[in-house]
């Protein structure tokens, strides 16, 4: 008989990303099946043995994997998360470029065992790579995506709903362009609940001036240089930003979210075709579709472009064309 | 020592919308202890049986009730579902004066057992009976508010999502006003995720031209004689918007919710002081405070100030004033 | 591509019972697609449409149905909860062949639909009705299965837990039988964590004497009557029941449950093959898979041999056989 | 006016394990507010950071903390996770001194600050420790517990359900006795729904043979090692094992956990007062009440006396008497 509510996750790399990811997927009760694979074998199946010993406390999902690749099998969702780190001395851009070849030995595995996946770039820098994922699998742009600037988004909105003294869920504001030095807050459109967010009031006092703006904005840029400092790698608020992306597809869920795809055609970025870069997106079953009508001031325009400008040269860097 | 994490929910009325929300609290785990009274004992004690019957299904949730308006004592929220039912030949007025009465006698009893809640109004018509528990009760206007247009604005955003073929959570708009007929949706500030209402595209077509938004407006605003039509009363969604509510009053969730509660000095409303109706509103343990800075296009202002107007007529002849 | 998590639960019947179940499923996010059939169709969609009014604040579930049963085409589970109800003067038995009846004509036209669906009986009297839907249908004992004592049982743990002071999740008892007035509890195998009911103290007593566990038992028998008599009829703590199964199946989780099957085999029931009754199942995607190995006394066996024999005569009398 | 649900957990330390409960925590939505402390300051600030940036996708709780361990202050429940790791060429007993001196110092601190709370130490060896707590607290017995054998039960429920082919939840099965190489199984008790596990059927075989439940035995004596030889440490596991047990405090459950706590009297072990193990207690608002109704085996009661016995030796080498 069909059997039934079987969403399937995959998750590559069992480092401290990838298992907060399966642990995260793991309490929500965001898949039926989780599988967990990483070269270092070893490294893998403990992750697994440690994650299942939570399992009863943690809904009816079923927790495998190990050093085999065959693992994915079935996934209906691929959360990528494998690659080299940042080395001393080693720019971010000789960190694409070894990403990139990693992302060359391993799609071709992954789409041979999960060919109707959607596939979700987590590594850094996570643009970069997927436009070398799309390339390398020649999947339709939507299916292959990055988590992006979801988790700057998420910085941004706990940022502005302290200040503004209200729930995050009522702040609607969204980063977008590159998850990284040139991505910046669609102020334009901020609002909380319907209210223009310089607008909005707070003991009679309107608390998002230009120049608070300006710092909160530097704040999410700088969030996690700050973590990292702190606690040597940010892995927690990633975990639960790659989750929300997965279940938007699983569940098939068409939400708007500020994902990265491979744009073609979006409004503004007229001749910086093949970047990929966050804007708000539906999210299902299908994989991205950016909302073309995403209403941007002319600077934020510029903005736009000028991180698509910076992207297209970092893919250069890395040899993708 | 200092029990922890209990949430007291207390709903007066044990008739299908009471028993709803009772339903969908003790599903959602919204509050750690229910208590359901109703004037009917033997009623009263049927649905707590039937209903903790069910708990150990359904979080850890205790449910307990009957005939005795004590079991209200230490809750932190009322919600009153208790009132007359329109009879055939009964004019709206004739109804609000009949649950005025009802509310004059209830709330003295109710504030004695529970004078530090927050206060719900369910019973219909809601705003007009908000103006009534506030006066009778001499609380703070933000402890005594009404479901409003919480509902409407569920019904609205369920018809947007479809026809845009998004979640129902990408969608951003508002039903305010009156619960009633006057009520009106805020198009000029409705979007999906940023993208304004009338700009957004499906399929290469804009969806939402002013005919369909002016039909959806429509719809909306019959969809409760629709359902009872077909059903004789409406309670499950009234439920879950109730249920809502008490959620963000019991976790101080301060949400933005169209609840409906007595306005003063609210832009637009000069001289219209002291009518409930709903508007965005910041919903904390603190109860329900207005927006004031709610942008709206002259059109809109006006169409708020006639639902005052209208709701202002309606006190009166309820004897308000 | 292959769309994700699809469970999808069909309901059969629009009254209060299979609406509570399509609320309560609706709100735990049973399941992706929820579909609702009537023969009354008007009452059918405005339930339909009260429930999706709520949808927004529970879970991404959708919901459709109407009067055309084609809306349980490629339904994983389906519920019966369609039938006439005890008319005044009607006996028990003339109710049963009533709703053998309506089984005869339903079941043929859901298996053209929904052919591989786990089908669950909530109509009474329910152990009946599901040997006349397994016959009519021809499908595998397993595959037709309904709630039997899961209401029962979870009435009775709620008794146990209060008196016991601990938590509904730690008392571990179940009634088995028919669902109806020859049931009764195995308190054999009754415990409170590991220990033995009658060994539980509290406040240095043993509150489960013999005289205790009668009342008990007693009270478990009669619960249906006790809030038929003051609300009408019961329909939140079946809903929940219902829901729970439905989960089990959706979920592939092989609980194990108190749900009733046609029985073949099952010790201590030799001469009595072929009536449906509760005893613990394993519930899974599969459906339903009695546990041979339940351990009972001289006396319970006894008591389920009667239970067998007194079911047996009703189906005889309901015409089958 | 009386906020409300306003369950409060203080974590300290924020090690791997602190911070997989405060990830657990915060995603289940465990209690309201979340507060993470430890000396490194920089370290807490960066998890809290790390932790309060994912908060938009887990529910309604706020997280806070840093080097200021006034950050416990009003909590209800405080977790201890701080504490020396064991280093190569060191005794476990001298980790269990070094860790008793910390407590020394951390515990009046604590006290001064959440003096109602009740104290989940999760720090190894915890049930020597947990005796260190009770005593240099001087709080009751029941408002010192740690996770003890909660974590090993876990393991030993995943191993039976996979094998008896049912759902975790429908395993009855507990490890007792020390967190350690001393502890065991009770198979006296052991069933799966109402079935012993030797009488267990799957495909017409009884899987738990004597020799395969001492195989699971000695699988879950040491499963911790097996996963800290592959990735160096556990922390996902116990992480949703304590968050479960900080539930049921929080929510006052009083739900039927192997918790330990130091016990006095407990049937079985004459002459050990005095010493903390793990045996099935209620867990609710009030802490840990051992279950002295637990019926065990001749052989099992000398099991448990053996354990007591060691954990006894173990508590004088760290100096405790």
């Amino acid at each position: 008989m069909t059997a039934t509510g079987n969403a399937s996750l995959a998750i590559v790399g069992a480092g401290s990303v990838g298992t907060s990811i399966a642990y995260a997927a793991l309490i929500r009760g965001a898949a039926r099946h989780i599988a967990l694979y990483d070269l270092n074998a070893a490294k893998a199946r403990a992750e697994v043995l440690d994650l299942a010993h939570g399992s009863q406390f943690a809904g009816s999902a079923g927790i495998t994997g190990g050093g085999d690749i065959g693992v994915v099998e079935g996934a209906d969702v691929v959360v990528i998360t494998a690659g080299a780190k940042q080395k001393p001395g080693q720019t971010r851009l000789d960190l694409a470029a070894t990403n990139v070849g990693i992302l060359r030995e391993l799609m071709p595995q992954l789409i041979a065992r999960a060919p109707d996946a959607v596939y979700l770039l987590v590594t850094n820098p996570c643009d970069v790579l997927t436009v070398a994922a799309q390339r390398i699998s020649g999947l339709p742009p939507e299916r292959v995506l990055s988590s992006g600037t979801v988790l700057d988004t998420a910085r941004l909105r706990w940022l502005l709903a302290h200040r503004a003294g209200v729930a995050q869920r009522s702040v609607h504001a969204h980063i977008v362009g590159e998850h990284g030095d040139t991505e910046f807050p669609l102020w334009s459109t901020a609002t909380i609940g319907v209210t223009p967010l310089r607008d909005w009031h707070r003991d009679g006092l309107a608390p998002f001036t230009d120049e608070v703006l300006a710092d909160i904005a530097e704040e999410v840029r700088t969030a996690a240089y700050t973590v990292i400092q702190g606690k040597g790698a940010t892995n927690y608020a990633i975990g639960l930003s790659a989750v929300r992306i997965v279940e938007a597809v699983l569940r098939d869920e068409r939400v708007v979210l500020p994902v990265s795809s491979v744009l073609e055609g979006f409004p503004g970025l007229e001749g910086l075709d093949g970047v990929a870069l966050s804007v708000p997106s539906v999210v299902s079953a299908a994989g991205a579709r950016p909302v073309f009508q995403t209403p941007m001031s002319p600077a934020e325009t510029a903005q736009l472009r000028a991180s698509a400008a910076a992207l297209q040269e970092s893919q250069r860097a890395a040899g993708l064309r």
